[in-house]
């Protein structure tokens, strides 16, 4: 793209502009945008004054900082259309660029695959193999975990500029590497530009302008640090590729530089991963293809609604047990406390067995507020969490979706092509292959998603009703002992 | 009071007109209101008709016949004043009218018995002993009981009328009497005319016009009168009085009716009935006597604040556990179960556990959804109840104490009025001896009323949190078993 870009802002639109853009595959350039102080802007014009390959060091110091003029700009359109999100809570499919308006940009362009002459011959194979399930990724023996541990402040430009970065240990090496936020974007940026289109890849949890060094803050990132990195590390393709090696297992800055070059100029990267993918299985009709991708299509959008149900009572739930409900229990035991304080004053003789038996069950309804306003984060934070996670994921089918429904009609329209001169005869099972190709690894990426979910909702689910057993049974407990403190009858 | 009374209703007031008339002692007449239709009337002048000594007959007849165009009339203006009060909620104090408009009446008039010159040498005897505790009641050697139970609708006059009868069982006799409402609420009348000067009466459970044949509304009313008559029966003057003998012991209708007639003529009532308590005691000085009687005051008055204020908590409490808290349950039952619902729909193999687990996690937390809206029938009634029970005796004892007050007050004249010649120099000793007697029988009550009030809600307090043990291990119990069915990690 030549000289100036402009983006046009329709009156009442909102359009949030974020420290980075977010490319879609095949735009290998990063747009660099001079933009005065504010970073949002609303009803007004917008300009993209330069685009620019930048270099390292640049990049590398200007990302956490937010008194920077320019930045990177990120254009969160349904973000914008959903309106006021919170967006510290949503995590997920709001990383969405309108970019074709760029000349060159498809949107889902699964033809460059699937019409490609030569396929680029890259050292990275993505085996399918027929499972018990059906196809599935070839897993390795044994699962990559890391932890994302230890965040520490740190600053340079003699304390101009301060970040939190994290120990990130892979527990193939046990060697721990540092890595500020804005790395893991990198990461991030890396794998949605070269898997996107046939796994996805969960956005990270979203930036945060003010606030960045608060204590909560850092450690509910850290927290879905860890969760992004577990889920990237337990994916047998994401882990097993060059990016995340470098990123968990480069041995010094300079190591990490060049990493960082290399991958940047990767060209295998959008649609193309579809050309490092054999499936060890007979070629699929047309039919099996486009039946498979209609049901993984629905079953996505019908989780995608019940989990956000979820997450809007787990929100409500929150709040009640937050709000309302510890203050009445607090009230109950006001109530009881100050019968007790009443009954202490009457100057009746053997008043005090039920005097202090009274006090005691005020002191018990006071510490079951606490225990009920304190529990969510105790067990809904995960279930919540988990769903968010889950909310994030689902968030990238849509896309992955549309890539292999544009494969499907591209082969239907074949004969078209054929006959019009666009394609030649000899294209149509090549085609026809390579679509095949492409439903082996959604039906590949769809059993590791279910097998995952199955994983996870299990563990979620125990971890939540543990934890309930575990509150109500305090409770009653607390309420037993109080109960005793009354004469028997 | 001959001819016509008015009452002027302001604007805007409420003035609740039901079937009875609430007499207080010394006006020993029922007033007969012709009253239009309607039994409801907002800013208007009402006027009563007639004034009329009634036939026992007549009596009967009329009182739980709805359709009466003519109605005894109780004229509620604490109900009004407190506004749209649920009427089958609030026992208690509101049985109170104005009559010091009807010429006659005094409102407290301890004179009559302080002034006396001869006291009625009536049967009955009130003793006060000295206890432990100080001056307390002679208390039998067996608690009378009684059992009140098999509500049963009778009708009279071809079935034109209707009405409920209850079974009385008292302990001593265990031989069966059968009263409608309208005989406990004379038994009532009889009793608050006697020994309401000295001891709180609390009013019967509410009258209500319509619904009362609705069976959760008899088993309240039920109730509520056992809890009355229990209480009636566990006071060691009322329990021996003629009157509740009478109401318990009759042994057929004519018995009943001759028993009735001497009741209504007894004349040792109001503040008469200090003349027969008889304290074996030295006589108390004025400055003790008010000493004490301040005391109870502030006691009864303190208690009567935070007994409302633990009333309204429990109705707030109770409405949360029978609305919103039951419908949040519902909607994460909900959840889990259209979680489950999707899941099932994935066709991927073995996902049976994991959705069999969610559908069994969701009918728990709609069976916690139940337990907890059934929950107050179960355990704050009770608590309520008893509450309910002593705001209605508390609101009897501002009207006891301010009868003592006078009595304190006059005695304090006493020189003033040897001077002006209102009172011989001789009726002085004599009203501070009855005063002092006054004294010995408001302890008496209060050291009756503070025992009953520790054994109550002891009892009250320990069965609320023995429910309440139960339900969070009921509710413990219930997670415990859901989480059971998930796949053990």
């Amino acid at each position: 793209m030549p000289g100036n870009g402009e983006l046009t802002v329709k009156e009442g639109e909102t359009i949030t502009i974020t420290n980075q853009v977010s490319v879609r595959p095949y735009l290998q350039t990063l747009i660099w945008v001079h933009f005065p102080e504010r970073c949002l802007v609303k009803g007004s014009r917008c300009s993209i004054v330069a685009v620019t390959a930048m270099d390292d060091d640049e990049w590398d110091d200007e990302w956490d900082d937010t008194r920077s003029s320019a930045c990177y700009a990120e254009v969160d359109l349904e973000a914008a259309e959903e309106g006021a999100t919170n967006r510290t809570e949503v995590q997920g499919p709001t990383r969405k660029i309108t970019l074709n308006k760029f000349p060159g940009f498809s949107k889902s362009g699964p033809e460059l695959y699937l019409l490609a002459k030569m396929l680029p011959k890259g050292k990275e194979k993505i085996s399918v193999y027929m499972g018990e399930v059906g196809p599935v990724w070839l897993y390795p023996e044994v699962q990559m975990e890391c932890l994302v541990a230890d965040p520490k402040k740190g600053s340079k430009m003699y304390g101009l500029k301060s970040y939190i970065e994290y120990q990130v240990t892979p527990s193939t090496t046990n060697r721990p590497v540092n890595h500020r936020y804005k790395h893991f974007d990198w990461l991030y940026e890396r794998l949605l530009e070269k898997y996107g289109s046939a796994i996805p890849i969960p956005s990270l949890p979203d930036k945060q302008v003010t606030g960045r060094f608060d204590e909560d803050f850092i450690k509910l990132r850290m927290e879905r640090l860890q969760s992004w990195m577990s889920r990237m590390c337990r994916h047998p393709i994401v882990s097993n590729s060059e990016v995340l090696q470098l990123f968990l297992n480069h041995q010094d800055e300079k190591d990490w530089k060049l990493g960082k070059r290399k991958a940047e100029k990767d060209e295998t990267v959008g649609v193309m991963i579809f050309s490092q993918i054999e499936a060890e299985a007979p070629e699929l009709g047309l039919d099996e293809v486009e039946r498979k991708c209609e049901s993984f299509s629905r079953f996505t959008k019908a989780m995608d609604d019940k989990v956000k149900d979820l997450l809007a009572v787990g929100h409500d739930h929150w709040k009640r047990c937050t709000g309302p409900l510890p203050k009445q229990y607090q009230k109950i035991a006001k109530a009881f406390q100050n019968l007790s304080t009443v009954f202490s004053s009457s100057g009746y003789q053997g008043e005090s067995t039920l005097t202090d038996a009274l006090t005691a069950t005020g002191k018990t309804y006071e510490e079951i507020a606490t225990i009920i306003s304190e529990q969510p984060k105790k067990d809904l934070h995960f279930l919540v969490e988990t769903n968010l996670e889950y909310k994030g994921i689902l968030g990238c089918f849509p896309e992955t979706i549309t890539v292999h429904k544009a494969a499907i009609d591209k082969l239907k329209d074949a004969d078209k092509l054929v006959a019009t001169n666009k394609i030649s005869p000899h294209d149509k099972p090549v085609m026809a292959k390579r679509v095949s190709n492409m439903s082996y690894a959604l039906q590949a990426e769809m059993n590791h998603f279910h097998s995952n979910r199955i994983h996870d909702y299990n563990r979620v689910m125990q971890f939540y009703l543990e934890e309930q057993v575990k509150l109500y049974e305090t409770i009653a407990g607390k309420l037993r002992a109080a109960l005793q403190q009354y004469t028997t009858l």
